[in-house]
């Protein structure tokens, strides 16, 4: 088993706990049910090689790795909603309202939000040391309106339109770019990094979040069989823009590489990083 | 100006800098909008004045007391959903659906719960204190799947069928009293109170949450036209079953009495309480 697979199997042990035995049982079933549904797992596993990259413990990181999980699947329960996306499967199964309507699918997703703020504050007040703060900080202010909310939103508002270059980069970088880089700063910062390499790794979150849309579009422009921006719960949008209508296919591509090559050659820079640069080239399909 | 006005006021003037010149635009005016539309501001009062009796300064609460009201305004928006109550009046005014349409309201909603987090977590890092802490964790624990979405899912369920004494109890004390109760306790905390009295009123929290609610049943029963359970966005759900309906109105009377005093006692055995005494006797329309 790798690195990426350990994690990840730490990481669905945790999950398997959160929901058992609770009330209301619909409720939290409707929870379960998505968090559960699968997944790459991406963001939380991101989060927890940062954190060890600094020679962090696994076990303080796992709140946060969980935290931004079950928001990530908040915001996924919330977009296939009928007034959104109105998607009706995910991952290959129905969706949420799908399976216990569309109230108990927006209370879920409620739910789930809050959940991850309930898990971080409470092990922030049990483990007195303000790096833990800063970490859920970190999160809360990728998650919101200037962040994943802000996106979803341009996103909603653009759908079916010609949008500029701008727009569309806004969309990327907040609606999936600013968690995954809100993952890679939190661990870093529990695993006790520095200043200078927590920005190295917001860096890093900027470019890889943006490299996954880019070689979304290029996959469905080369109508590959291999939807990467799909299985990351990346952008499902409508879309009428994308990055190779607005650039064309070698100029995204070329972007593709140098953003790929620009977040490697960061990582490089800071110490142990080997097995994070290993998962970063695994999702962007570089691992050959 | 009394002291319950003087707070509102505050509030107000934090609520009205909270949105300014915020991007994305639409995003940040469905949020405005319906935190902006009024209200009693009764929990965010509630947390000021819980904290003001031991001392606290209400600058150090203000931060939790915007946090509460924006998940309490959150909380409206959702719950007015079609999906959920379908109402297209709140306050006097068109819900945020009604207004923004359905998939920005969502959003709005859950770009206000996550600004209550930022903010706390914001507050939290910039001032290393592990009771600022303990507020927000007071408040996650109350507004999450064990509290109020727990009581708002519940509510959902049990529409429109006859339900025991024991399902109405736990709606009442989840989807209304669990974020009252927060919010005094929070404000206790805040305020440097020890952990008896954070417990005395978590109590007081409790007793006044349901004291409303049947008060609410009381005053639809005699087609008063003081809706005390709207003006506070308290239960306006399709009600088969109400206290009065199950205990009769001699009974719901005389609990609402024993609830209001008890709250009031408890609260006498605390020293410095005489604002919140007032407030609680003002929203109980106690106050002549």
């Amino acid at each position: 088993m790798d690195y990426f697979e350990s994690v990840v199997q730490n990481l669905d042990n945790e999950f398997n706990k959160l929901f058992r035995g609770k009330e209301p049982k619909n409720l939290y079933e409707a929870m379960s049910y998505s968090v559960l549904a699968g997944g790459k797992r991406l963001r939380p596993v991101l989060l927890i090689a940062a954190c060890e990259c600094f020679g962090g413990d696994i076990n303080y990181a796992m709140p946060f790795a969980v935290a931004v999980e079950l928001i990530h699947t908040y915001s996924l329960i919330h977009d296939d909603l009928p007034a959104m996306d109105n998607d009706d499967l995910r991952r290959g199964k129905p969706t949420n309202h799908i399976v216990y309507g569309e109230a108990m699918a927006i209370l879920a997703g409620d739910g789930l939000l809050n959940m991850a703020y309930e898990i971080m504050s409470h092990f922030c007040a049990e483990n007195d040391e303000i790096k833990y703060v800063n970490a859920m900080k970190e999160i809360a202010a990728a998650a919101g309106a200037n962040g994943m909310v802000g996106g979803q939103a341009v996103d909603i508002l653009s759908e079916g339109i010609e949008i500029s270059g701008d727009v569309l980069e806004y969309i990327h970088k907040h609606k999936t770019a600013s968690m995954i880089c809100a993952s890679l700063a939190a661990g870093a910062i529990v695993g006790g990094a520095d200043p200078g390499d927590v920005e190295r790794f917001r860096k890093v979150g900027n470019l890889i979040g943006f490299a996954f849309q880019v070689q979304d579009d290029i996959l469905d422009y080369k109508g590959d069989e291999i939807k990467v921006g799909k299985s990351l719960g990346g952008d499902e949008r409508n879309k009428k823009t994308t990055y190779i209508s607005l650039h064309g296919i070698d100029k995204a591509t070329a972007d593709f590489e140098k953003d790929f090559n620009c977040a490697i050659e960061i990582l490089r820079k800071v110490k142990n990083t080997e097995n994070l640069i290993e998962i970063v080239k695994n999702v962007l399909h570089r691992d050959k």
